[in-house]
């Protein structure tokens, strides 16, 4: 059963994409959503809290299937597979939503970049505690593990969001050489 | 002897950092910089383009430094020993200028997001190119050289970006890592 948050959050990913974030107003969203007006308003006081809902969401399953790969079975490269594999996978899945997100949210301003640097900020932490175990079981030279944390997150960043503006290069034919490029930024053993 | 578009870009900066971007009305940056009011607004129709003046000042004062260091008598190594130190002095010689600009331009909306992927576009560029050179000469392995170009400008922005913010990690101190993650994650021998 799909609670009405979730539903209202669906329904306003397909209204944004339809008619764009600033053409769309809270009625529509009802509309869509088919949830009661004050049932909205009750999970979302602005159209920009349902944005930053939209936002919360998809990171929140990046997260999850992270912490899934990270805590699982595999080790060393192959995790780093799987965990890049998952991770664009999702992006892909979600590129439409991604775009109009990247592209309507820097209208956004200061609430939106505060927003960024703290999802950024986690990401960096989830990297670094890996990185962190890696140097001590010994498959990771000693190095800084919060700047290759960081650098990890900014690259991937990068590269995301230029996929996401040109759709180049291909994520699945690029993920050997994303994957490459990370083992050997942290001296991992390929 | 300065010419009068530069006058005015350094008033400006002065009375950003004095009284921030919004507060910051056309009259004083004529005031700050003894510019006229007609010579104003014949270099800059508006304060966003004061603005984005300002961004391509600094932009192009790294690009002609990156430049000159990879025309230059040094190679591998010591190369990027140079390109980054240069660049981060840079940044920390314009930091308050930066800040400004950071986080008041994120208000400028879609009109900055271009400005700032274009940007990227440019030093991706700019190290991919020495990049290919590296793969030709043998110094580098072969490998995505957009790609990894791509990665350093994402991996540089994010550390150079909360470093901005946060003041942290010292740049002097970090460099030596900086340096040591770039030079791995590209292949190249230390």
């Amino acid at each position: 059963m799909t609670d009405t948050r979730t539903r209202i959050l669906e329904a306003a990913a397909r209204v944004f994409a339809e008619k764009g974030y600033h053409e769309t107003r809270m009625d529509d969203i009802v509309a869509a959503s088919a949830a009661s007006k004050g049932s909205l308003y009750f999970h979302f006081p602005n159209k920009e809290e349902i944005f930053f809902g939209l936002i919360e969401t998809f990171i929140g399953l990046l997260e999850t299937r992270l912490r899934e790969t990270l805590s699982g079975e595999q080790r060393g490269m192959e995790q780093l597979d799987t965990a890049l594999r998952e991770s664009l996978r999702l992006f892909e899945q979600y590129r439409a939503l991604a775009k109009i997100v990247l592209i309507q949210a820097v209208g956004l301003g200061a609430a939106f970049e505060q927003r960024r640097r703290a999802i950024n900020d986690r990401f960096v932490t989830l990297i670094r505690e890996r990185i962190e175990k890696g140097i001590q079981d010994g498959s990771l030279p000693p190095q800084n593990a919060e700047l290759s944390a960081r650098a990890w997150v900014g690259a991937l960043n990068e590269i995301l969001i230029h996929w996401i503006y040109t759709g180049t290069p291909d994520l699945q034919t690029a993920l050997p050489e994303i994957k490459a490029f990370l083992a050997r930024s942290v001296g991992a053993r390929q």
